[in-house]
């Protein structure tokens, strides 16, 4: 297993860990995305985040959880628990775990009158006790919601607190923790990182392809990433002259696989190009039901590029108004080579864009048979001058294959525009 | 805070933990979806699942985690690091700690020749470690892909170790984890429980419906989350009979506001009332973008009853594809009340459908105005005889405001359905 040796976690900077609280992660009710974003973004300031816990609402895990951490990490970030319900303890916990008192923070307070008042309504008595920290702490106000945060220096270690409502997590590491633990940790570097993101190659094709001499040419961490007909890779090292090189050494083995060297979507790149190009773009889902079209409008200022897209879900809307002849429907099938070169141009034609994608197919679980089972998928282009089409069997469940679908259709447009 | 009392872990069941392997789970590039889907499975099987920990991808973290977990917990699921490239070093980890050797399983290893064979490659040399598992432990053979996994049983401790691709792990969690422990722990009774998904209803406001009357009714566990529109309850209790009479409670004071008792998605349950009513659905959306339609085509037999969307991103399509009049655009803009009604009007005309569904707004962060901000969006819904329109202004970011929006336009129309 140990083919590639010489792959070192980066040591020596200041550890951190995560400790989210909330009943509902460990028992798996609530996707702990709040963990990710932590670690992510830890990571990128230049702390090595060494662990991630989730406990349960409850004092004893909470108070274990965190005498564990301090034994053994610089930074801990606690997040959650500490909203309205009964079950949201760890204000109060904390403030026991240290033997101090809560205490009020006006400004937080006024913050949750105000927040109320411009939804026309008075403060919930069980509200109030948000606007709380315990006496040893800083209060991190929080303009963006209820709950205050706070920040907590003991024993050598730094605790910060925070909400676990995703988006003023967000809001509030943005604009509060992240400058705090900048300037409370100013020696600290962020490391050098590498982005790298493909499509349409496997991940042990990418692995073979980077080969053993990619990992032979420094000290680093390496992750790589499969998701959904995409590949990413992740590297970090204290080198950025290391980082320089496996850059282009990744350029010359992944090459045109590349789409992006940054966090940037697949969607957004085929925008860019699109926007470079002045092309404009139409969409003809049946199968993939709008996720192509929902993935490309997720993208700021997608309406320069993006004509719109028409879901032919029943074979009448796509005689109608993709004007796919209902003969050649009847003749071929919806799901067949002609109609969805048919559904390309047509969309294209009544969009009037420079570009028309086709996609039709089986997504499941019913309506397969011998010759078309289920996750058979057509999908098409169209330019002006010129037409493709592609036949797909993808495999899983319906979910999969939908998504599997949208980024391939998407990889053959990105393809197609950078010809 | 502490204004529903009685409030009671449910105590007394053998307990379990999670162990996630991965560097990119604690630097957060990838969302622990493991961690949520074994949580889940196991509170479900009747375990108390205590702690939830991810680790990275070193000898010392696993094991120091793996010592931990000994000490406090019967049984141990550990997910992750069992691939072929060389941060994968779970299964030696685990042999090593125990001293013992790796062995092969021929099963499995026949099982990736059959694996490479059928897409036309040879087994490559870093995969075969994959069919390897500690010589104390008992191999669990993976059909549904390469890595083995296998069960430890030391110490009085039950040790589950599981590939981390999600779609293997559930398949193998269903086939044969989940009878082993059923038969391991053949005392173990599953938890009663009750699930409530509520739409159009705040978290607050859910609460102080049930009130303390219902938190006085008996020992449960509970939880609430919140997401994007909609509010879920969860409660566990030893008792069926105390689920019962919740459930009967939760009925009587959410009522309307309650679209379903199970997993069930919004999207499913108007599926469902679709059917019932044998009604069809036509979508024409602007700033969701395709995501109403996505939504609403995830559902298996979604054929059935939409009839397809018009993503309509440029105002030239609005006009031409859904005949709202181009003067009215120019006389009211694109996102008003008169324009969305004439696009619900417009698509249910245009697909044959029973309903029509519009929405036209502003997502950002762009196109925004002082009269017409970022975040305003018109809805609206066309039958028949009946239309209606309604205007809602949402906060956040482009995605979020998307999401919200598409998700108001599924809860008018289960509203709509409900009548």
């Amino acid at each position: 297993m140990a083919l590639f040796k010489n792959i070192f976690p980066v040591r020596g900077r200041p550890t951190a860990e995560l400790l989210t609280v909330g009943t509902e992660l460990v028992t798996g009710t609530t996707v702990n995305t709040n963990a990710s974003y932590l670690g992510r973004e830890l990571t990128q300031l230049g702390f090595r985040v060494e662990h991630q816990c989730a406990c349960r609402d409850e004092t004893e895990a909470i108070q274990e959880a965190l005498q564990r951490a301090l034994a053994r990490s610089q930074v801990i970030v606690i997040c959650g628990g500490l909203g309205p319900t009964p079950d949201d303890i760890t204000r109060q916990t904390l403030a026991e775990f240290f033997g101090v008192p809560l205490v009020l923070s006006r400004a937080q307070y006024r913050q949750i009158q105000r927040y109320y008042r411009s939804r026309g309504r008075t403060v919930p008595a069980i509200v109030k006790p948000e606007a709380y920290f315990p006496a040893n702490a800083k209060p991190v106000f929080n303009e963006f919601g209820i709950a205050l945060g706070f920040i907590i220096e003991e024993r050598g270690r730094v605790i910060l607190v925070v909400p676990g409502v995703p988006r003023e997590l967000v809001r509030l590491f943005e604009t509060r923790l992240k400058p705090f633990l900048q300037g409370r940790f100013s020696r600290l570097r962020p490391l050098a990182s590498l982005i790298v993101k493909t499509v349409g190659l496997s991940e042990p094709a990418v692995m073979r392809r980077l080969g053993r001499r990619f990992f032979r040419m420094g000290q680093f961490e390496f992750g790589i990433y499969p998701e959904a007909g995409e590949v990413g890779l992740r590297v970090y090292a204290d080198s950025p002259a290391l980082i320089r090189r496996l850059r282009l050494r990744v350029k010359k083995v992944l090459g045109r696989h590349i789409y992006s060297f940054s966090e940037e979507s697949l969607e957004a790149a085929i925008g860019r190009e699109l926007v470079r190009k002045k092309g404009t773009l139409a969409i003809a889902e049946s199968c993939t039901g709008g996720r192509i079209a929902e993935l490309l409008t997720g993208v700021p200022g997608a309406s320069r590029y993006l004509a719109g897209a028409v879901v032919a879900y029943q074979n009448g809307v796509k005689t109608r108004i993709l004007d796919v002849p209902d003969q050649l429907i009847k003749r071929r099938g919806a799901v067949s080579r002609e109609v969805v070169l048919r559904m390309a141009f047509g969309v294209r034609a009544r969009f009037g864009a420079t570009l028309g994608i086709g996609v039709t197919g089986i997504a499941g679980p019913g309506g397969g048979s011998r010759e078309k089972p289920v996750g058979l998928v057509y999908l098409a282009i169209a330019s002006a001058g010129e037409k493709k089409a592609w036949k797909e069997q993808f495999r899983g469940e319906r979910l999969h294959i939908q998504d599997r679908a949208a980024k391939k259709a998407l990889e053959y447009l990105w393809r197609w525009l950078k010809r």
